[in-house]
C-alpha cells in the first residue's frame, strides 16, 4: 500500500507498506546483484548505511546458486540476512545486456548463460517462479528491453509482447502465491513501462499496463543509450498516465543529479550501480563535491573523505590511509569506500525527503545540483 | 616486562607489559603486512576477532606509502587505527624473500624493490629509522634470513653478520627514541636468532644476542625449507639458551598444530599468513577439524562453518552462502572467510592460555593435535 503524504509540483513524498517494513521513499535501492553487495559489504553492513531496500538480482540468482537452492535454505531474506524490504530485477534486462545469442519468441527468451554458455529459456512464468522462489519482497515484471535508438516499428511490437507479458506475470504469480510452501505469500508485482524513445508508444503501453491494478509501476528502457534530455523528457511525457496511489521506480538511474532530477518528474525508487562501482575506482561523492582518491594531493591528507559524514569509514579512516589502501591494492580500499558512497546516496535521498517534508524541495534541488558537480 | 605467570614443562604462560597495553601470553599476532589486513578486514574489525597483537611490515611500507608519510601522518596507529600493540617486522625476510638482485654488505643490503624496480639499500639503521617513523609498539632487528639448506660455512658467517648488525640496531633506536618528534620513545626491540639448521650455531649465536639484554627474542629464519622436525629440533636446542625473563617469537609459524608444538617448547608470540591465505582459498578452520568450502556437499547447508563459534560470520552466515559468494567471486567471500579464520587463530591461543592457567595444556594439546587432523 502507497501512502502519499505531500507534494511539491510533480514531486512526492510517501511511504510504501510492505510485508518486510515501510519504505519511505523517495528512496535509493542498493545494488546486492548475486545477494552481496560489490567491495565486501554485507546485508548487514548495509544497515549501518541508512540502507531501505536491497535489490538483488533474478538472472544472477537463478543461474547461481541456483533459485530453487535459494528457497531451499529460506528464501534471499535468509541466505543473505536482510530482513528489510528486497525488490528482484526481473531478469529481463540482463538476458538482453549481458547473455549473447538470445532469441525473442512469444513465449520467452531463448539465450545462452554469461557464465558457461549454456542454452537457457526464461519466460513470464519462469521468471515469476525464480522470483518466487527467492521470495522477494517486490518481484519486477518479465520484459523486453530495447536498446535506443531502435525503430519505433520494432519498440512497438516490442511494447505490444512487454504488455501480453505482464498480464502472464500477474496471472503466474498470483497462482504461485497461493500455492502451498511459497516463501512470501505477500510477493508485490512492478510493472514496466517500455515504449523507447516514443513518446506515443510510451504513453499508449503506460495506459495499458496501469489498467492492470499492480503494486508498483517502473520507468524501464532508459539510461540505454538516449541522452539524459531524453531521458528526463520520456519521464515527463509518461508521468502524468502514472497512477498517483502507485510507487514509480526509475530502473538503473542513476547520478545524484539524475536522482533529483527523477524526484522532481514524480519518480518514488531509483537503483543504480554506480555509487559502488565508482567507489571500486576511488571516485567519492561528498556534500562539497566529487573527489578522486588517487590524487596526489591526498596522499598526507589525515582527514576523513567528508569531515562530518556519519558513514563507518569517515568514523575511523583518513583519505590518505584509504588512498594508500588503494595504492597497494588491497581489498579493504573497496569495502571502506563503497561503504561510504553508499551511504552518500542513502543519505541524499534522506535529505530529498526532508526537503520535501519542509516544503523546500525546489530550493534544495537548485542548491544541491550546483553543489554536486564540483571537485575537491 | 615480562611477568611469567605459569609454566606447565616447556610452556609458559605469561604477561608482556607494553606502551600500548599488556599482551596476555602465548598469542598469536594478526598479520596486516601493508596495514590492512588482506580479505577486507579492518584494524577496528580485528578487535571483533580477539586479536591482542597487529604485525605490520617495515618493507612494504617503506617502499608505499613510504614511512615519512606515515610519520607525519602521527605514526602506525593513527595511520591503520589500531590502539594496541604492534609489531613491525623488519624487513630482513622481505628482503630476501620479495626482491631480487641483492647484494649483502658489512653495511647492509643494496636490493631492488619489487614493486618497480628501484634500487634501495636498507641497513640495521635504515630498518630502525623506518620502524622509528612507524612508531611500532615492537621493532624487530634487521638480519640475514639464509635458506635452508646453506653451508654450515656461509651460516657461521651470516649469523655473525647478523650480530654485529643487531649491535647497530639496539645503538640506532636507542639514538632514535631519545630524539625529539619520536613517535614512540618507549619502543622495544627483538633479536632475532639466526643459525639456519645447525644447532651449535644457533646456540653460539644465541648466548651472543642474550646478553645485549633487548626487550624479546625471536627465533628467525624457520619454516624456509627445512622439514618440521628440524624446525622442532632447533627450537629444542635454542630455548635453554633464551632468556626466560624475556619473550620468544617463533617468526612465521604456522599450522595450528605448530603453534601448540612451539608453546610445548617454551615459545610465547606467533604470526603467520597461513589462516588469512587458507579462508581467500575457502579453507576454514573449526573446532572440529577442517573444510573446503567449495566442496559440493555444503550447496545447501544452512548451518554456520562452525556452530557455536562467536565470531561475526558465523553469527549471521551459512555455509551455503559463503560458498555461494566464492563461487560467484564476491569478495564479500574472502572477509567472511578471513574473519573465522582469524577468530579461529586468536580463540586457539585463548584455549592455549586458558589450559596453561588450569594446568591442562599436555592433555589439551594431545586431544586438541587429534581433533585438528581431521577433515569435514
Amino acid at each position: 500500500m502507497f501512502k502519499l503524504l505531500k507534494t511539491e509540483n510533480a514531486a512526492r513524498r510517501g511511504e510504501f507498506h510492505t510485508p518486510h517494513g515501510v519504505i519511505q521513499t523517495p528512496v535509493f535501492m542498493n545494488v546486492a546483484t548475486a545477494a552481496a553487495i560489490k567491495g565486501a559489504v554485507s546485508a548487514p553492513d548495509l544497515k549501518e548505511l541508512k540502507c531501505q531496500v536491497a535489490l538483488a538480482n533474478t538472472y544472477h540468482l537463478h543461474l547461481r546458486p541456483g533459485d530453487e537452492v535459494v528457497k531451499d535454505l529460506g528464501g534471499l531474506h535468509m541466505f543473505m540476512k536482510w530482513d528489510g524490504p528486497i525488490l528482484t530485477d526481473s531478469g529481463g534486462f540482463q538476458v538482453f545486456s549481458l547473455s549473447k545469442l538470445r532469441k525473442i519468441k512469444e513465449e520467452g527468451v531463448y539465450f545462452s548463460s554469461h557464465i558457461d554458455g549454456r542454452q537457457i529459456f526464461m519466460g513470464p512464468e519462469e521468471s515469476m517462479r525464480i522470483q518466487s522462489n527467492l521470495g522477494s519482497t517486490i518481484a519486477m515484471a518479465f520484459d523486453e528491453c530495447v536498446e535506443n535508438p531502435s525503430t519505433p516499428e520494432y519498440v512497438k511490437q516490442s511494447s505490444d509482447l512487454t504488455i501480453r507479458w505482464l498480464k502472464r506475470c500477474k496471472t503466474e504469480l498470483e497462482r504461485l502465491k497461493a500455492q502451498e510452501g511459497t516463501i512470501n505469500k505477500r510477493q508485490m508485482l512492478f510493472g514496466i513501462n517500455q515504449g523507447g524513445i516514443y513518446p506515443e508508444i510510451r504513453i499508449e503501453n503506460m495506459k495499458a499496463i496501469a489498467e492492470l491494478c499492480l503494486d508498483g509501476y517502473a520507468v524501464g528502457g532508459l539510461a540505454v543509450g538516449e541522452t539524459t534530455e531524453q531521458m528526463y523528457d520520456i519521464i515527463e511525457h509518461v508521468e502524468p498516465f502514472m497512477p498517483k496511489d502507485k510507487p514509480r521506480y526509475l530502473m538503473g538511474v542513476g547520478t545524484p543529479e539524475n536522482i533529483i532530477e527523477g524526484v522532481s518528474r514524480g519518480i518514488d525508487f531509483f537503483d543504480c550501480v554506480m555509487p559502488s562501482r565508482n567507489a571500486r575506482h576511488a571516485k567519492l561523492y561528498t556534500s562539497n563535491g566529487t573527489l578522486n582518491l588517487m590524487n596526489a594531493k591526498f596522499e598526507r591528507d589525515d582527514t576523513p573523505i567528508e569531515e562530518g559524514c556519519g558513514c563507518p569509514t569517515c568514523q575511523s579512516f583518513s583519505r590518505a590511509y584509504i588512498r594508500h589502501l588503494f595504492k597497494a591494492k588491497e581489498m579493504l580500499a573497496m569495502r571502506l569506500s563503497v561503504m561510504h558512497n553508499l551511504y552518500f546516496y542513502n543519505t541524499l535521498a534522506q535529505e530529498i525527503r526532508n526537503a520535501l517534508d519542509e516544503g523546500v524541495f525546489e530550493k534544495y534541488k537548485s542548491n544541491k545540483i550546483k553543489i554536486l558537480a564540483q571537485k575537491i
